[in-house]
């Protein structure tokens, strides 16, 4: 378990628990930020460990443009892990608010979704969850299904159960308020809408990323509001990227798609540093704590990183293509790392020997201009099977060769 | 014209006016608070002329506990005074929120209304109003009739028509957040349905108390936001009680009661003071204002201002009685002041003549004991046939008499 998480601190050495009990609280507690109240949650472990009736896990999702990369697996790990001790996850798609659109946004370019591409997008992000979800655990929903129903009654009454100054509290409230940047009502609205859902699933816990604790701890609100027995609420950190300073997201370009070809999911795992790894290896490896303890302490020992390393970047590229994917793209990582070609590089046969190297650069795709493949042979950037290119008059005669710009861009060019 | 409101000096003396639009402009700023934008309803006035189409005033009232006194009626006043210039009043009965009750009030004692409630306390109103609006030139409707229609989804667009900041500007929320008193999200959401009333009404104006101010410019933008020519609106000051301080209600016990006897109302509108009998010319009675000018300059010219409340005091009496139980109310009105009897006593016959005082003020329910009898006798506040009663021991022999406690309780007895 996490030995810098205070929500581990906190776990109590109750006597009480049965071995069950413990072991779903542990992999509840791996890597999370908060898990609110434990206690409730004990509870609720203890009583589907009675009563064989799983908990039910609310994921609730926006079904816009969805392109996860590993930051957005994090909470989705959590859920696996939570579907493997045989509890189910709602896959719930907030279609309500999609059709709505962003009713503020009247001078903006975000038209409400029609049902057939809330539907479209829904089955892309479902296709790339299940990457990492149980199918057999899973159950989709649609939030329309009750929220239209409440009508303009209803949404008056759910709007009742809570104040304008706890909700001014949530963090972006707070501050565009204070900075005068206009907040318009229905935006209140939309957090008690999502914490509706609870109230309308009967969830047993929600997750989200740290920045979601405000909404999930509506629901629970609300379903104590409503009579029921409220959520426990499980928030975990947020994945950094690449870089390992920055959220890992799309716009800093510092992420890794679920999507990504094997070879490059590889390499990019292999880039990171070793601190950042350890901090991985808790929120995207499945493997066992006492495993990566071990490791670490081999590392500790003399071990090289790097083999610790490896074995985080297969599981994670075995997870999204297979075992024989992850072999594969080691294989040829190692390959470039030895300054060899890899195994999968295009290749073409072009005319017209010879040929001005800038012009064959260009032609074989590697530049995106003529005068750029000659500033790349001015810099050194350019080979031919492996030598450097230093002469920028060079005219190529007809052969088969491999070009290679930089570190990674390969040709196989057979030029007549 | 009122000489001392902001709305009345602001008139501008357009020589572009017709005498029938500037006859209908000055109506309309007779005693208002602020008629905004005073451009768009001369506008408003010149099309109606031009087309013969009435306006549409709106009138929202809460279906509650209708128990309506003058104060109420001087918003009123004014839409009779467009009625009879051939405008629409809509009376618009709130039921969608009553039917909803309040809903944070878990707690209170304000249950939902049944329909049946809503339509009788509608009824109990209309039966008041008409007294004052013209009944052939008045519509009703009930806001249920567009309010459910609009749905969780029409109320979110709804919602994202207003800011948060604008409607924390709005007095009482601006004050109760500031105080840390919690306001419900739906409290904001309540201006909205009001102003959306508007928009399904497509109202020309919206009256209302200076208090209402904020709402009514609700129903405005939202109107402007639903792309609707925007009604204006029109204050009327409160009036002030029966103490020329406080404004006048129940809870104050400074009131008159549309369905007060006709004595009373008579009686309690000569008790007003000289100052704010103008006050209550302007607000309250349909007289010219060139008349009450003429009232007012004799009334300086050493007239007795008696003279211009009589008239005042029978213009109300008559309008929410008849002609002749004003008349009736003024003679009532005099032999009092003249010490005499009134007429319309109570007359009781009792026995067991000779009878203590303090016995006899009981028995004929003037006094709630024979101890407060003597005590009134004591204080020299009892009076026989006109004649001051000063001995508490006295034995009353068998007789036909009027007796008197105070200066309003009279009782003829025949005492055997």
């Amino acid at each position: 378990m996490s030995s810098n998480t205070p929500a581990a601190a906190e776990q109590p050495s109750s006597p009480a628990l049965s071995d069950g009990v413990r072991h779903a609280l542990e992999v509840s507690l791996r890597g999370c930020s908060e898990l609110l109240p434990q206690g409730d949650w004990i509870k609720k472990l203890q009583r589907a460990e009675a009563t064989g009736q799983p908990l039910r896990i609310k994921l609730g999702l926006d079904p816009t443009a969805p392109d996860l990369h590993l930051g957005h697996t994090v909470v989705m790990n959590k859920m696996r892990q939570l579907q493997d001790l045989g509890h189910t996850v709602i896959f719930l798609v907030g279609d309500f608010t999609s059709m709505i659109g962003d009713p503020s946004g009247r001078n903006s370019t975000r038209p409400p979704l029609t049902r057939e591409q809330i539907e479209a997008n829904a089955q892309t992000y479902y296709a790339q969850a299940r990457l990492v979800l149980d199918e057999s655990k899973t159950e989709v929903r649609y939030n329309s299904e009750w929220s239209d129903p409440l009508g303009a009654r209803g949404l008056i009454q759910l709007a009742s159960r809570y104040t304008v100054a706890r909700m001014l509290e949530r963090d972006d409230f707070t501050k565009r308020y204070a900075s005068q940047t206009p907040i318009s009502v229905h935006e209140f609205l939309y957090p008690l809408m999502q914490g509706y859902d609870s109230v309308a699933l009967k969830s047993d816990i929600e997750l989200g990323g740290t920045d979601q604790k405000f909404n999930l701890l509506m629901g629970r609100h609300l379903q104590q509001e409503y009579g029921q027995e409220p959520q426990c609420i499980l928030t975990m950190p947020l994945l950094e990227g690449l870089d390992g300073v920055e959220k890992m997201s799309k716009s800093k370009n510092n992420y890794i798609a679920i999507t990504e070809p094997a070879n490059s999911m590889f390499a990019k795992v292999l880039s990171i540093s070793d601190e950042q790894m350890w901090k991985w290896f808790e929120l995207l490896s499945f493997r066992p704590l006492s495993e990566i303890a071990q490791l670490k302490a081999e590392v500790a020992g003399g071990r090289n990183p790097k083999d610790a390393k490896v074995l985080l970047a297969k599981e994670i590229t075995t997870r999204f293509h297979s075992a024989a994917a992850a072999e594969a793209a080691e294989a040829d990582f190692n390959n470039r790392a030895r300054g060899g070609i890899p195994d999968d590089i295009p290749e073409l046969a072009l005319s017209g020997a010879p040929m001005p190297i800038g012009n064959l650069l260009k032609a074989a795709g590697l530049v995106a201009s003529t005068g750029e493949g000659l500033r790349m042979v001015d810099g050194g950037g350019v080979r031919i099977d492996g030598t450097v290119v230093s002469d920028r008059g060079l005219k190529v005669e007809a052969a088969t060769m491999v070009l290679q710009v930089g570190k990674r861009k390969f040709a196989r060019v057979t030029l007549s």
